[in-house]
C-alpha cells in the first residue's frame, strides 16, 4: 500500500507554536530529509535526554540510521526506545528594523518513532549502500561493498516516517506597523551550504578519476530519492 | 571566578565513540557555538524524548535559549528539567574507496544540564541583545529594542556551559590498507555555509544602508564573543 501523501498530526507532531509554519506534507517532508547531511537524534538515556548528531539517509519511507554495534546509542536504539529526531537546513538570516523580529529562515523536519534493526543481509546491505548513496548518489556502485566483518560491526536501524512534522520559514523580515518608518535597514542575508571543488586523498593518491557528481555536487539541486516500484 | 579552560569530563559529557575525536576544551567548543545558527534542544516532554531546533547565543559561560512564554518547550524549560543541546557545523562529505569508510567532516558540541530562567529585566534586555548580535554583531544597537510588551510576551533560558564534550572529524578518509590499490578515487567534497549578497526588505523598502556586517557575512570568520572583563 503506498504511503499517504500527508502525515496523520497527532498531539505530538502538531506544531503548536506558528502552526502556519507547519507543514504535513510527506513531500515536503523527504526534500528537506534529501538534502540534510546530519540528523539530531533525541533518546532518553537513564533520565536525561541527549542530543546526538548522526549521518542518516531516507529510504523509501523510512529513515535509516547507523553506527558501530559497541556503541551506547545503537543498544539503545536496538531496545526499542522512541526517539526524536530533528534535520534543519538554514536558509538564511533575518534582520528586522525591531532586535524581537529577527529570525532566520530554515526549513526542518522533526519525526517521532521506534526504530527497528535492519538484520535481514539483503536488507542490511541495501540500507548501507542507500546511506552511501544519501551523500553521493550512486557512489555505494562505485567503492568497495562492505564485507563479512564490516557487516558485523555494523547496526543498522529504520525509524518509521509516520509521525512527522515539517516546519519553515521563508522570505523577508516580519515588522509591526510602527516600526516601518524606522531607519534601520531590513532584509534577508541568504545562507546555503555550498561545496567546492574536491580535494583529493593527500595520503594515498587515487588512482581514479573524479567522480562527476562530486565535481558538481549541490545538495539544494539533489534529485529526491524515489523507490523503485517494481 | 574565571571558568576553567577544559570541561570536567562526566558519564554523560565521555564520548566513548571514537574518543580520539572529542575534546573537552572550553575555547573549542565556544568557537563552534559561536559560528553555528542553530541549536537542536533534546527534552522529555511526558515520557517522549523531543529533538526541537532554535536559535541560541552564547554569552560568557552560559547558551541562551529563549521562545514565546505561551509555548510548551519554555513551560518545560521553566520547570528546570534536563536538557541536552547539539550544536553541528558540516564542513565536507569524505569519499573513502570502501563503502564503509565514506564520513562526514564536521565540528559538533553537546552541552547537557537545566535551564534557568532570566527574569531580571537589565540581564533580560542583555540576553535579547546577545541573541540578536550572535547572529549580527552589533545588530543589537542597530534595531529597536524591545519594548514591555514584547520582552512579557518572551522567556529567556540560561543554560549554564559545565557539562560540554565536542567531537570533531577532519581531513580525507581513513581506509584500510588493502583497499588503497582499488582504482575508486578518494579525497573530501568540502561544504560551507556560505552566505550571499543581502536581500533588502521587498514589501516596504529599508530607509537605511546595508550593515557593512551584513555584506561581508560569513560565519567562518566570526571573532569569538568575548567576555568584557570589568
Amino acid at each position: 500500500m503506498p504511503a499517504s501523501t500527508t502525515f496523520t498530526v497527532t498531539p505530538e507532531t502538531q506544531v503548536r507554536r506558528r502552526p502556519e509554519r507547519a507543514s504535513y506534507d510527506r513531500a515536503a517532508a523527504y526534500a528537506i530529509l534529501d538534502e540534510g547531511l546530519v540528523a539530531t537524534v533525541a533518546f532518553v538515556a537513564g533520565e536525561t535526554p541527549c542530543a546526538i548528531p548522526m549521518a542518516y539517509a531516507r529510504h523509501a519511507d523510512v529513515l535509516l540510521l547507523h553506527g558501530a554495534s559497541s556503541s551506547r546509542l545503537q543498544r539503545l536504539l536496538a531496545g526499542g526506545g522512541r526517539v526524536g529526531v530533528a534535520v534543519t537546513l538554514v536558509d538564511g538570516v533575518v534582520l528586522a528594523r525591531s532586535a524581537m523580529h529577527h529570525s532566520l529562515n530554515y526549513r526542518s523536519v522533526v519525526v517521532f518513532g521506534q526504530c527497528s534493526e535492519v538484520v535481514e543481509e539483503g536488507e542490511k546491505l541495501a540500507a548501507l549502500a542507500r546511506l552511501v548513496d544519501h551523500v553521493l548518489p550512486g557512489r555505494s556502485a562505485e567503492s568497495r561493498p562492505p564485507n563479512a566483518l564490516e557487516l558485523r560491526a555494523t547496526r543498522v536501524f529504520a525509524l518509521p516516517l509516520e509521525e512527522v512534522s515539517v516546519k519553515c520559514r521563508s522570505g523577508g523580515p516580519l515588522e509591526d506597523a510602527d516600526d516601518l518608518g524606522l531607519s534601520h535597514w531590513a532584509g534577508v542575508i541568504p545562507l546555503e551550504l555550498r561545496a567546492s571543488a574536491p580535494l583529493a586523498d593527500a595520503l594515498h593518491a587515487p588512482r581514479g578519476a573524479v567522480p562527476a557528481a562530486a565535481v558538481a555536487y549541490d545538495r539544494r539541486r539533489f534529485v529526491p530519492f524515489k523507490e523503485v516500484v517494481p
